[in-house]
């Protein structure tokens, strides 16, 4: 499997419906185009629904097994039941060792390194006003902003790779 | 987590559309009530389809994250892609060190202890004849065999859970 230490970690953070996902998705291709293993992560906070109902693995989980696996010559799937949240270092270590980077959707609260994502037509302002998060480290928005991190265009995806790869990646 | 060494692991193997994933389902809660912490671990050698189009996560998969997890208070989920497939002992070391008891669904050649599921009306002979294969423990079965293990009823989970019980949880 590669390579075996916890790699860097970005959270991706924002207001709700400035486009988290849609950022990500853009983010991904272009780390894994200059030849990094990407991995994601994603916080979520209600309960989630995964596996489709009358699949074999959903039936496992219905009766009872407390971890389900599935196991392909090309993929593997795990359903797990924790007794209490995992912390972000927790699920790096357990499931992220062979990743070069790892981005979260969410975890504002991790304390890990943040890029705010922020859209002017969805909030009047972005979480954070300038100096009072010390893990920012920039903000990709629809409008200029004045902040103490670089402020990246909402589409400059090659920008916010660029300084990724600079900060976390040794480039 | 509380335990963390690698469990037991019974294969439950059989021809095609013997009842496998049905007989797993009443296992699971049966090895449940007793007070075991079950996993289960299906081998899937076509590819599997999991997660939901338009989540979050399948987008994240979709865009190329090599390893996608999503974790919430209650469970935790991951998807990763492997250059090649893992063993059993490979995928129990991973992600069952907290379970008391793994229970396969297929790993018919991963030399592990088997239970075959024979059912007369699938197919007309159980995958072993009588001692050629030393790693089956039992048969459950809808008719009478000629056997040098335990043959089992097919609906007789109570007796196979003692079995497993008795020979791998030092019952």
């Amino acid at each position: 499997m590669g390579k075996c230490s916890i790699p860097p970690v970005i959270s991706i953070i924002s207001k709700k419906r400035s486009g988290k996902t849609t950022f990500i998705v853009k983010l991904i291709p272009e780390l894994k185009r200059r030849g990094y293993r990407v991995g994601t992560l994603k916080h979520d906070t209600h309960g989630f629904d995964i596996d489709h109902e009358g699949k074999d693995t959903y039936k496992h989980k219905q009766a009872g097994s407390e971890t389900v696996v599935i196991s392909s010559p090309w993929k593997i799937s795990v359903i797990k039941d924790v007794r209490q949240e995992l912390t972000v270092d927790e699920i790096l270590e357990s499931y992220f060792k062979d990743m070069d980077i790892v981005i979260t959707e969410g975890y504002k609260n991790a304390n890990k390194p943040q890029i705010e994502i922020f859209r002017s037509s969805a909030h009047s302002s972005p979480i954070y006003r300038k100096g009072e998060q010390k893990s920012l480290i920039a903000v990709a928005s629809d409008i200029v902003l004045d902040m103490d991190v670089p402020v990246y265009d909402i589409n400059d995806i090659r920008g916010v790779a660029d300084l990724i790869e600079k900060s976390f990646l040794g480039k």
